[in-house]
C-alpha cells in the first residue's frame, strides 16, 4: 500500500562507488541508480598522490605518443625460420640454459606445467635420460633459467625455448629489431602445457627435421622480392574475420596457410612428403598462427620500448605464478604480482579448481592491441571462452579507457571499424581501476594434462601499482 | 511563444503508414511519431484478398515446415569436378545450346553483358571465329538458349554454361540431388561480366587443362573415406568469420583452400607446375568460393523444391533484364519482374548510371539463407558494399519477418548466434511489403567492362505479387 505524503515516500537514491548501502535501500522499497566508481590509485592515498603528479606531465604525454606511433608504424615481417634457437640466441649455445615465459621465477615457486615443461626440455636436449633425472638436475641448480623476453623472444604458456628448438624469426622492418617465437604444437599433450612424454619430444624432433625446414623454404621463397610474409597484414585482415589473434586464430591461420602453400608448390624439389606433413599439420591446428601473432607483437612492442618517460606497457607476461609488466620508459624492470585464475568455460570433466594460474607470454598480443583489446572483433571466441557478444564489445570499449589512442591499422568491425585500443598506459589503469583484459587458454595446474578451457583474465592491479610507484620515483 | 490553453496546444500525432501528412503536422509545430506500415498485398485489394485466403492455411504451413526441414537437413558435398559440362548435362552435347543466368530472356531483351558473354561462349566453343560472326549467329537464332536453373545448375552474373566448361559438382547427400556451377574467373575482364577477348577465352581454356583437373584430383583424393568436401561446413564456419558467402567469401575461400592444398600435397605424381598455378590462382581470388557457395545452395534448394502447397521460394535468379522466382509448390514456373539497379559503392570512375540491372543466379545464396539474409555476419562487407554495421544487422533482422524459421545450422554471431533466416515465404513478403535483400556485385551495363561496384538490391515486389496470385489460383 502506498502512502501519499512526502515523509513516507520510498527513497530514490544515486549511489557512486561502493555498493554496500544498496541492499538496505532496496530492502526498504527504495529505488537506486548506481554509478561504478572507485577512488584512483587503488584506494591507496600515497599511490593516488603519485598518480596525480604523473597526470598531465607533458614529457610523459609526448613519450607515450611516440611509443604509440611506433606501435602504429611497426611492420613485422616473418623473414625466416631459425632452425636452431642457439643459432640466433648465442647465450643458449653450449649452455645448460632454458628460457621460459613470464617474469623471473625460482624452481620452487614454479607451477606444475612449468616444472613438467622444463623437465621435458631437458629430456628433449638429451641432458638427461629420465624425467626423474631431469627434475633432479633442475632442482639442484645444474640448469639455468632466464626469461624469453630478455632474448627478444616469447613463448606461449610455459613458453620454453631450448637450444635445439627452431624459432620463427620476425623483423620489424620499420625499426630493424627482430623477435622470435617457437612453433605451435597443436592441442592435447604439449610441452607448453607441461607434457613431456615421448610423443611430445617426438613432435619437437619432427619440428626440427620436417616442419621448420619446410616453413623456412616457404618464407625464403622469392624472399628478395617479397621480403617475407607480412604478419600485421594477416593480423589486421583476421580482425575483420572473427579473430582477435590471441585465443582465436582460425582466420589468421587460414590466411597464413594460403600465403605459404603456393610458395611451397612453386618449389617442386622439396620433399613432397614433408610438404604434405607440414600442410596437414597446420590445416588441422586453428591456433597455429598464435605463435606468429606473438612474435609479430613482440617485434612491434620491442620497438616501442625504451622511450624515456613513456608509461606505455610494452610487455605483459605470466609464468604461471606471477604476472609481470614491462614499461617503455622503465628499462628491463619487471613489475610483478601473483597471477589470477582465468575465468571462462571449461572442457567437459574440468573445473576452475583444476586451473593453473594465468600463464604464458601470449599477453604480448594484448599489449600490442589484440586479444582482450580487440575482443569486439571476435564474437565467435565467446563460444569457446564464455560470455556474450555484448561482453566482447564491452571489453574492447573498456580498454579504450586505459589506452593512449586508437590504432588506425587495426579495425574493429563491431565498433564501426574503430581502430583497436593502442598503448596501455600505466597511469590510466591505476586512475580508472580498469585492469587490462587478456583472452587466454586455461592450462591444467598439473603438468601435461593440457588445455582444459578458455576464458579471460585480468592483469593484477598490484603489478600496475608497483609500476606506477616506480615511475613516480624515477621521474 | 507558447500559449497555455488546451485549444492552442500544438498537436501530437501518431501516423501509421503513408507519411504525406507528416510535413503539415511538423510545419505547424506539431510533434509526430511515425510507424512504418503499408497495406498488405502491395495495396492491391485483389491481391490482399488472395493473401488473406492463403494465410493460416494448414496445408501451406505444413508444406513450408517440410521445405525448411529439407533446407536445414541438407548436406551439400563437393564430390567431383565434371571436366566438361556436356558430360553431365547431356542436352549440351553436340547441340548449339548456351545456358544463362536468371529466368528466360530473348536475345533482343538481353543486357549488354549477356550479349557479350554469349558471343564469348560461341568463340570459346569454336562455333565462330570473330565476335561479329558469333553475334550474327546468336541474333539469327542459330544458337539456342536455356536457363541454368533448368539443368540443376547455376552461374554467377551472366552465368553462361557451354558444352566444354568444367563444372563444380555438388551432391546433397541427404536427398541425393546434384547441382553444378562453373568455376570463378576472378576479377577484371571475365565472361561473367560479358568480356570475350582472347585473355578471357585463354583463361577458360586454362580452366579445362589445368585448374579443373587439379581440383578434381583434390576432391577425389581419398574420396571413399571423405565423400568429398563438406561445403555447408565451410559456409557455416565462414559465417563466424565475416563472410555472408555471397558478396564476401574471404574466409570461405581460405577454408576451402586449406581443405584442398593438403590433398594435393599428398599426391606427388600431379604436375607440380599445375598444382602451383591452381593454388596461386585461388589464393589471389577471395571470391573463388562464391561459385562453390552457389552450387551448394542450389543443391540445398532443389531438395526443398516440389513440395505441394509450399510457398517457400526455392530460386531467385536475374538475367540482367528481369528477376525471377521459383516457388517450391509451383513447379517450374518463373514469376518475373523487371530487375532493379543495385545500390551501393562504386569503384573509382564509375557511377550508378553505368550499372547493369541486377544480374546472376547468385541470389540462390539468399534463397538458402546466406547473402542478404546473413548480412549481420559480415560487417566487413559494408566496407565494399556501403552502409553501416547497423544496416547489416538490420537487414538480417528484416529477413526474419519474411522467412518461415531460423536455421540452427547457420549462426549469426552479431545476433548472439541466432540461426540465419530460413525459407523466404511468398506470403510474408506480400503481407509485410518487405522485399528480400540481395548482396551483390554490380556489373557495368556494357559488355566486358567488368565489376564496377558492390552493394545491395531488393527483389522486385511484382515478382512476389505474381507468385502469390498464381499460388492463390492454384490452391
Amino acid at each position: 500500500m502506498k502512502k501519499n505524503n512526502l515523509l513516507s515516500q520510498a527513497p530514490a537514491m544515486l549511489n557512486i562507488g561502493i555498493d554496500g548501502f544498496n541492499d538496505s535501500v532496496t530492502a526498504n522499497g527504495g529505488t537506486l541508480a548506481s554509478i561504478q566508481w572507485q577512488p584512483p590509485g587503488n584506494a591507496d592515498p600515497a599511490l593516488a598522490w603519485q598518480l596525480a603528479q604523473l597526470i598531465g606531465d607533458e614529457r610523459i604525454e609526448a613519450a607515450n605518443d611516440e611509443a604509440c606511433q611506433r606501435i602504429i608504424n611497426a611492420r613485422p615481417m616473418w623473414e625466416d625460420m631459425a632452425l636452431r634457437a642457439d643459432g640466433v640466441i648465442p647465450e643458449l649455445k653450449g649452455a645448460r640454459l632454458l628460457l621460459h615465459a613470464g617474469p623471473p621465477v625460482r624452481w620452487r615457486d614454479m607451477c606444475g606445467p612449468m616444472h613438467g615443461a622444463m623437465a621435458g626440455a631437458v629430456l628433449y636436449e638429451g641432458w638427461a635420460k629420465t624425467e626423474l633425472e631431469a627434475t633432479q638436475m633442475l632442482k639442484s641448480g645444474q640448469i639455468d633459467f632466464a626469461q624469453c623476453h630478455d632474448f627478444n623472444s616469447v613463448g606461449p604458456m610455459t613458453g620454453i625455448i631450448s637450444a635445439s628448438m627452431p624459432l620463427i624469426q620476425v623483423r620489424n622492418v620499420s625499426y630493424g629489431n627482430v623477435a622470435y617465437c617457437t612453433l605451435n604444437e597443436g592441442i592435447g599433450k604439449c610441452m607448453r602445457f607441461g607434457a613431456n612424454g615421448p610423443e611430445v619430444i617426438a613432435r619437437l624432433k619432427w619440428f626440427e627435421s620436417v616442419l621448420a625446414p619446410i616453413l623456412k623454404a616457404a618464407v625464403r621463397h622469392n624472399f628478395d622480392k617479397t621480403g617475407g610474409i607480412d604478419l600485421k597484414a594477416i593480423q589486421s585482415q583476421a580482425l575483420l574475420m572473427g579473430d582477435e589473434v590471441h585465443s582465436r586464430n582460425a582466420a589468421s591461420t587460414a590466411l597464413f596457410f594460403m600465403a605459404i602453400a603456393p610458395a611451397l608448390a612453386a618449389q617442386p624439389n622439396l620433399n613432397s612428403d614433408h610438404v604434405h606433413q607440414t600442410l596437414d599439420f597446420i590445416a588441422k591446428n586453428s591456433q597455429f598462427f598464435l605463435n606468429y601473432s606473438m612474435a609479430s607483437c613482440k617485434a612491434i612492442m620491442d620497438a616501442a620500448h625504451g622511450i624515456p618517460y613513456s608509461t606505455v606497457v610494452t610487455a605483459t607476461a605470466r609464468n604461471g605464478t606471477e604476472t609481470g609488466l614491462r614499461v617503455s620508459g622503465m628499462g628491463a624492470s619487471w613489475f610483478t604480482a601473483k597471477s589470477d585464475l582465468p575465468q571462462g568455460l571449461f572442457f567437459p570433466g574440468f573445473q576452475e579448481t583444476d586451473a593453473c594460474p594465468d600463464i604464458g607470454d601470449s599477453a604480448i598480443t594484448e599489449t600490442a592491441g589484440f586479444g582482450g583489446c580487440s575482443f569486439a572483433a571476435s564474437p565467435a571466441l565467446t563460444l569457446l571462452a564464455g560470455g556474450t557478444v555484448n561482453d566482447a564489445v564491452r571489453y574492447s570499449k573498456e580498454m579504450y579507457e586505459i589506452t593512449v589512442t586508437k590504432n588506425p591499422a587495426l579495425s574493429l568491425p563491431a565498433l564501426d571499424f574503430a581502430g583497436a585500443p593502442c598503448g596501455i598506459d600505466v597511469r590510466k589503469v591505476v586512475d580508472t581501476g580498469i585492469r587490462p583484459v587478456v583472452t587466454t587458454g586455461i592450462a591444467h595446474k598439473d603438468a601435461g594434462v593440457g588445455q582444459i578451457g578458455a576464458g579471460i583474465v585480468r592483469v593484477p592491479m598490484e603489478a600496475y601499482s608497483k609500476a606506477l610507484s616506480a615511475i613516480a620515483e624515477k621521474f
